[in-house]
């Protein structure tokens, strides 16, 4: 098994051919010299977002109609299409290897005109989303206010580690405003007083432990289960989920330092400083044990990928529970407690629960189901993409597969038979301790398409280390919430001439 | 939720009727004054094991032709069907509400017959299996030597407990002839040195600790597997899965004991009292993590159910490792070892791994698959049984669920129609502490099968704490060593007229 940043990064950056040793990295555009160009407004240029329109893109103040360099870029036409209508920057951003001068000379060939200045958007007076952070314009928007967002699945897995711009975001309310200078964590300790932590006391007076873990929304494939019946609840792809390096100090060190000892027992409550109108907070909690196991790695995070923890998701403070649904990785961190009983808030009682597909909401008993905490094996198709249209030939299948409570991917099988036969795919990823395998595995299986072959049911599901799988259909476990869809993932393609 | 005992247990001896309160024990039965009776070999008394052949049975020296008591048997015909042509006295030995007056009364109005006396069955000379112990006659057979049997699935439900006699045996070699005198466990220590331990100083040095759990063959429901395609392996039902109550020292008491430490790494070895000619002994290993671990509950067990360990299950002394496949709870425990390896067995090491169905025989390679360890989520339906024919009413599903690795079941789906909708069962079973769920889960739902049904088909599938689900066909997850058969278990009964 080789680091995943070999097998799937190299390729592209490969495919730009020999100037990457000599590249000089060039920051911004020139002005190109040549005839007067049109002027366009922002709106115009996002007409032009698909090759019906004519695609065109926006860097600096120019604008290229890049229709023709679709089928030649290096990346794959389904890449560049996400920056279609909009500015290449975000995109470059992530994919340094566009910044260097043949790729410029390259672009300017495609240039069709230039950017009017513009007002920038005035914000809605009294919303309360009014000061929520900038996002990439790559994610898939599920709801706006609230932001809940994922990746397109054909960036999924083109890194190992998520960028963070384009890690999924699960917003239930809008993004808190914190000063850090002001900041201050509030923990009950052991003999119920209430210790107050500024984010240098975090900083300097604990361990900075660094901990690679996938996050994953319990809600995550939730439209596959919304085709079934409706759940009216927010129907995410398959990108309800990301992976990042996280840093910060260890929740056990903190317990420890506010007096609890490892034999105690219970549950760890988190509020965050996002709040309802009411003044309701978002709040969770996990098991004692859980967040005081030496190997449970469970932070409070303040780094994210090595930088500072972005907005979105949690700045300055968020808690990190690796091997656990999302919903617990309470975000904007303001006040941890101890204590016999879980968390009191609806998203603890009243949400992130399963049930049989039987329970309707007329007899749902939300006292009778756990709160998620582990999370299932699960597994998905990141390409080709649902409907795609390929030629016979070599075909590669790509994806991600994972396991909730350290469990480890063992293996991934693939079918291109709708599960008739079953392949193995390449598993890639960074070595993880037995039973602290917190992030997931990358896989990948290289095929040949025979001549003649009309279509593909892509079929994919994972194993892990207690051997358990996954189930086959959507449909038996189906459930009012739309929660734990971790069914074997297909993707059907059509295959057209060679 | 109730204890299993109430639940399950209840029905039957109530069934009884109001002599219970009264009744007196009666050891064995009185000498039946009457005419004359014929006299039969048990041979002649085999023969008669159906209801077109009658039913006979026998107990003590009489014969008792109990065809017409069949459909007025309080515990149900296909109870009694077990004992056909054969005695009594085993199932009764198992359920002492027969042990009463009336009971006997009953059953000389039935008698036809006495038996002649013989001559005990003469042993094969040089047979190495010739030591091994007599078995209850109710066991299902796979391979008479090794001796590899499981419980009818009518009564592997009828207890929590599973009744020593009927708890599945799973041997690979012949049953070695210890004596308890003489016996030492030999636990290699921190330094290298080997210390002998007698049963005595296990039982007077180390504190006993109790601790229900299931025990599982990886090879459970492997006869579904064998209907796809045939591994050539044990045929095993739905029970190869038991569960007692084991008393023995807790071997982290030992492993201290012997100079290791919590922080200690690798895995800890043993090796068994059976032997193959060849003077191969069985073997395998678990983590060091499970065997050290305060809350892992791992046992060198001595006493089964509160007796002492039958022959079959390891006597004098067996590992008990609670969640983890039954290979590793290796028996007639000769030697233990810690090293940085795994058990080089044959059991460890190229058995009792899973593998897609893609591996066939000639692409296999062990290295690539994990052992065996914790298992995944379960179920399966003991009652009806497959292909039963009921009538219109009410109908009782029966079945147990267990999950590995400490897990507990949260859940139990029950469809009547091939799984196109779904019903919650009743679970029973004792309270565990969260994440040593060690035991299963006895589960029951009443059903009511409306007048014109043709056909039932009947499905389980189990949630366990992780929220991990059962996959839905057996067909995806075929492989060669029929090895870790999870999916739905599915039984078709007829319906009849009412």
């Amino acid at each position: 098994m080789v680091a995943a940043g070999t097998v799937l990064g190299m390729g592209t950056i490969l495919a730009y051919g020999d100037h990457r040793q000599q590249a000089t990295e060039v920051d911004a555009p020139e002005s190109t010299p040549g005839p007067p160009f049109p002027v366009f407004t922002r709106q115009e240029v996002a007409r032009h977002h698909s090759e019906a329109d004519r695609v065109w893109v926006t860097y600096g103040s120019d604008v290229f109609d890049v229709t023709d360099f679709l089928e030649l870029h290096p990346g794959g036409k389904s890449k560049i299409l996400l920056a279609a209508g909009g500015a290449l920057e975000p995109f470059w951003a992530l994919y340094a290897m566009h910044k260097q001068e043949h790729v410029l000379e390259l672009l300017q060939g495609y240039k069709v005109g230039e950017l009017s200045p513009e007002e920038p958007p005035q914000p809605t007076p009294g919303d309360p989303y009014a000061e929520d952070p900038p996002r990439h314009p790559a994610l898939k928007i599920n709801t706006l206010k609230p932001f809940n967002a994922e990746p397109p699945s054909e960036l999924l897995t083109e890194n190992y580690l998520t960028p963070s711009q384009l890690f999924f975001k699960r917003n239930h309310l809008p993004v808190p405003v914190v000063d850090p200078a002001t900041y201050r964590l509030h923990v009950r300790d052991a003999r119920g007083r209430t210790l107050s932590l500024s984010l240098r006391d975090l900083k300097r007076n604990f361990p900075k432990h660094k901990v690679t873990a996938t996050v994953q929304c319990a809600g995550n494939r939730r439209a596959e289960m919304n085709a079934i019946q409706n759940t009216n609840r927010l129907g995410w792809g398959i990108g309800a989920i990301s992976t990042a390096c996280w840093g910060g100090a260890r929740l056990r060190d903190v317990l420890v330092h506010a007096g609890y000892k490892p034999s105690d027992e219970g549950h760890v409550s988190f509020e965050g400083l996002d709040k309802e109108p009411n003044g309701t907070v978002y709040g969770a909690s996990i098991p004692f044990k859980k967040a005081m196991d030496p190997e449970g790695d469970v932070l409070l995070a303040y780094e994210m990928n090595g930088e500072e923890l972005p907005r979105d998701h949690g700045f300055p403070l968020r808690v990190v529970v690796p091997g656990i649904v999302g919903a617990r990785n309470v975000k904007w961190l303001a006040q941890i407690s101890v204590g016999p009983e879980e968390s009191k808030s609806h998203w603890q009682q009243k949400d992130y629960k399963g049930f049989s597909p039987a329970v309707t909401w007329d007899t749902v008993d939300f006292s009778k189901a756990p709160a998620i905490q582990e999370l299932p094996v699960q597994s998905a198709i990141t390409e080709p993409c649902p409907n795609a249209s390929i030629t016979p030939g070599e075909l590669t299948v790509k994806g991600y597969a994972w396991s909730g409570g350290g469990q480890s991917i063992v293996r991934v099988d693939v079918s291109l038979d709708g599960g008739k036969s079953w392949h193995v795919a390449k598993l890639a990823g960074e070595e993880q301790a037995p039973g602290r395998a917190w992030a997931w595995k990358l896989w990948q299986l290289e095929a040949i398409v025979p001549p003649g072959t009309k279509e593909l049911n892509i079929v994919c599901k994972a194993v892990d280390s207690n051997y358990n799988q996954q189930p086959d259909k959507v449909g038996p476990i189906w459930n009012i919430l739309g929660v734990l869809n971790n069914a074997w993932h297909q993707v059907s393609v059509s295959v057209g001439e060679d």
